[in-house]
């Protein structure tokens, strides 16, 4: 990094968005200012031995090096059962002052973890990591439902700037179980090429709407994904496109049932482009694309826990 | 087989009803009735270099050459294009004369099969081996809907004996892929022992209640199979029970939307006993369970189509 950049913009924390799959480092400056990011393939479950300590210093032992007081925050599936240490659910409501009171330090406080939030009732939901980005997205956006999409969608109802409750929806994994290992991923194998993007965008669409105008939902739907094939109603390439538009308008249509209004989408850019296609779908078209908002989050968490105020010096 | 039977009911057909993953070959005496049964792990899923004719020996070779002249009738995924030989869907409506029309002789002659079914439309439908198992429950059932629990279930309406539409639910193969590739599957390994019959009932139950009380069906409930063990509210080793339950129930759900009334199970009695269960706390309760029908719908087509006047000589 130049020297200019350095006096322009001094580092003041080292945030962490750390999932299951991947790792991603931000060095973070004034107001929230990203520097830098690194990274890696070392999601928790990719951590050789749980050799976290280890993993850490990959992703930001350079930062740690060069400013060795930097604080450290991080937030995701590390501070689980299976991760760094953890970091116990806050139960909903939360906001920042929750998450801010609930930090967890690892063995050795080279960093704090944000916990989790818990939903207590007769159908329970956790999220890991989530909360930090819905705190990245507030100060845009507001108050209002903000609708996640992922491996487990997740969305959100946020009330007076706290996470009010919120659903699960396993729109992700249930695609990429039924392609893998149901009968319906048997059309297209893993190394054909894609079908065209209109081919694509058609088929998607056409899912859907299906679904939009299924009386009773996905499970009589479902097996359309392979019996139009069969029929010669779906171009064989096209039906994990068609699949995809069930699963997503199967979410939306049970989603949508609660709230309309007021929708923000984070998360992935291109996976929250295809939601609000499918939003366009359902008729709601305000929507708004607030992109990955985890390293805001992560600022605005570590200032409400004072971490961010420490007089720092960079080694000579 | 004693000489005495032999007298009592001289071999009038040998039946097959031949799926993807298992084979059962019934020798059928006047009227129906089934004197021997064979029952091999040779489904057309299973039999190696597509030797359907060195399978069909294995399974009828004794019978054949007791009773050289015996007609033989087959149902099933036999018939599809990865089968023997591909006998063309017949559409809906389709009855006993329909199915008797479209039977399709392997080559050699050995045996016929008996055609599939298919419903055109939005939502195209194919069946295999179903019509038959209704063409046998319909003289104890007469018209009405018929649950057929399974791999990819089916719910099939019967108006003047002729099969007039039907759907399709995959809560079979969707159960088994969440429960060895999805995270769902993760709280319980292969080799533990099940849980209680009490606990594995209670939790079953709990699963069908919660989707027949949900307002939007099963997106936001699949989670709670995870979320409910990790907040201490299920019992780890009866998430899978209540998993089941969450699926049947969304099958029930959806079926039950269009009809409620002069329901009879076909399939696997134990199966059957489960649905059974589901639907009596979706309050149907009229619910008349007949098996499995595949031989006696054998029986019925073979008699359509002329296949077991003929005489029939006993070889020496």
């Amino acid at each position: 990094m130049p020297e200019d950049v350095l006096t322009d913009a001094a580092p003041r924390l080292i945030a962490l968005d750390w999932g299951t799959s991947s790792l991603r480092a931000y060095l973070m400056g004034e107001g929230g200012a990203v520097l830098e990011t690194h990274r890696l393939p070392l999601g928790i479950m990719h951590v050789e031995g749980r050799d976290f300590a280890g993993a850490s210093e990959r992703a930001v032992g350079d930062w740690r090096r060069r400013w060795p007081g930097l604080p450290a925050l991080a937030a995701g599936m590390i501070g689980s059962a299976q991760g760094w240490v953890e970091a116990p659910y806050v139960p909903c409501p939360a906001g920042l002052a929750e998450l801010a009171g609930g930090l967890m330090p690892v063995p050795g406080g080279a960093l704090s973890i944000i916990p989790g939030v818990v939903q207590h009732g007769d159908v329970p939901n956790v999220m890991r990591g989530e909360e930090t980005q819905i705190l990245g997205a507030l100060p845009s956006h507001g108050d209002g439902r903000f609708v996640m999409p992922g491996t487990h969608s997740k969305w959100v109802e946020v009330t007076g700037g706290r996470i009010e409750r919120f659903g699960t929806h396993m729109t992700g994994e249930l695609f990429a179980v039924l392609r893998r290992h149901s009968i319906l991923g048997r059309f297209v194998g893993e190394d054909d090429p894609p079908s065209s993007a209109e081919v694509a965008r058609a088929a998607f669409e056409r899912g859907v709407e299906a679904l939009r105008d299924a009386p009773s939902g996905l499970s009589p739907l479902l097996f359309s994904a392979r019996s139009l094939v069969l029929t010669g109603g779906l171009p064989r390439e096209a039906s994990l496109d068609y699949l995809s538009g069930l699963l997503i308008g199967d979410e939306l249509r049970a989603g949508l049932h609660e709230m309309r209004d007021s929708l923000a989408l984070v998360g992935d850019p291109a996976l929250c482009e295809r939601y609000r296609q499918a939003l366009a779908i359902f008729g709601v078209t305000a929507v708004e694309l607030l992109g990955d908002t985890a390293a805001a989050g992560l600022w605005r968490i570590a200032e409400a826990a004072g971490l961010t105020g420490a007089g720092l010096e960079t080694n000579p």
